[in-house]
């Protein structure tokens, strides 16, 4: 089974990264970037072949390493 | 507008961040994990009001900043 994780920050959490890129489009002439928040993307292959399995196993992971819940969100997605 | 910008690694590139979160999901006991990758998301807010210039400025967004074309793929989604 295939799963993708995305992680991105909570709304009112500064993202310097962020900031960095939109300042960097703006110097290489891209118009019209007005904001730019940057997260992570997991794209994770399970063994499981019950999704409700997979799902439990993707929370722990995110809730134990990929995500740092106080700061970020994370959705989980099955894909196949 | 907003997008969001996926940027993942090309199929066959290794992706030794991946491995190493494959490892410590296992040390730290999430079971079936197989396999993990990661990339990058960009939520991005833009001044456009057409589609099509909002595209455009964002392929021009990937190809000179976001992603490394040699190696990586984006997706770009409009979201509203």
């Amino acid at each position: 089974m295939k799963a993708r994780v995305t992680v991105t920050l909570k709304n009112g959490v500064l993202d310097p990264q962020g900031k960095a890129i939109e300042g960097a489009l703006a110097s290489l002439g891209v118009p019209g970037v007005a904001g730019v928040r940057q997260g992570k993307v997991f794209d994770i292959d399970l063994t499981h072949s019950q999704a409700g399995e997979a799902e439990a196993a993707l929370k722990e992971a995110c809730e134990k390493l990929l995500a740092n819940t106080v700061i970020e969100n994370y959705r989980i997605e099955l894909v196949a």
